[in-house]
């Protein structure tokens, strides 16, 4: 099941364009400090760096992605989520909307 | 001032995707039930309709708008609001992200 909410946040009102508007996102801070963003990629192919690990939660339509180091896609669909490594590196195409919540650390 | 982020909240999940994602915001809603949603316009011309009255925020960027009935384009910039009356529309023009907040009713 997707989370469809994310509550007693506050949201940085200033939007994260990446890659001339195909990835936004809004940054989310939780009481504890605790930091995660939510946003949509629209269909595309790009490549995303990590500083922090994250975990890329999918919370409606579909990706295929594919970590550095690694040949294989796969697929990552609304209730599922995948890992990447801090300082790497992760290719994402998207066919539909890929809307998402992202977890650092 | 422009507001930089809005506390205590509910964020829906899932993005608002419009006109191919040169409009992309997420909705927020407050304890009381007031939705809002955050979003950002990207370089455009777009038109949009309303239900309910709206006051669109500016929170970082500008963009030029037009009422509906009006000849006028006039800028909104960071910390400014214009208002746009229920079941009406306006047309708004951005060659930077508008980055902006929308209060109904």
């Amino acid at each position: 099941m997707s989370t469809e909410t994310l509550n007693g946040v506050s949201v940085t009102t200033r939007a994260n364009v990446y890659f001339d508007g195909r990835c936004v996102s809004h940054t989310v801070a939780f009481a504890d400090g605790t930091k995660k963003s939510v946003g949509v990629i629209l269909p595309a192919t790009l490549t995303f760096n990590t500083g922090a690990p994250e975990v890329m939660e999918c919370v409606a339509g579909s990706c295929e992605y594919k970590l550095a180091g690694s040949g294989e896609w796969l697929k990552s669909s609304a209730g599922q989520k995948f890992s990447v490594p801090g300082n790497s590196s992760f290719e994402i195409r998207v066919a539909e909307a890929y809307h998402y919540i992202c977890h650092f650390g």
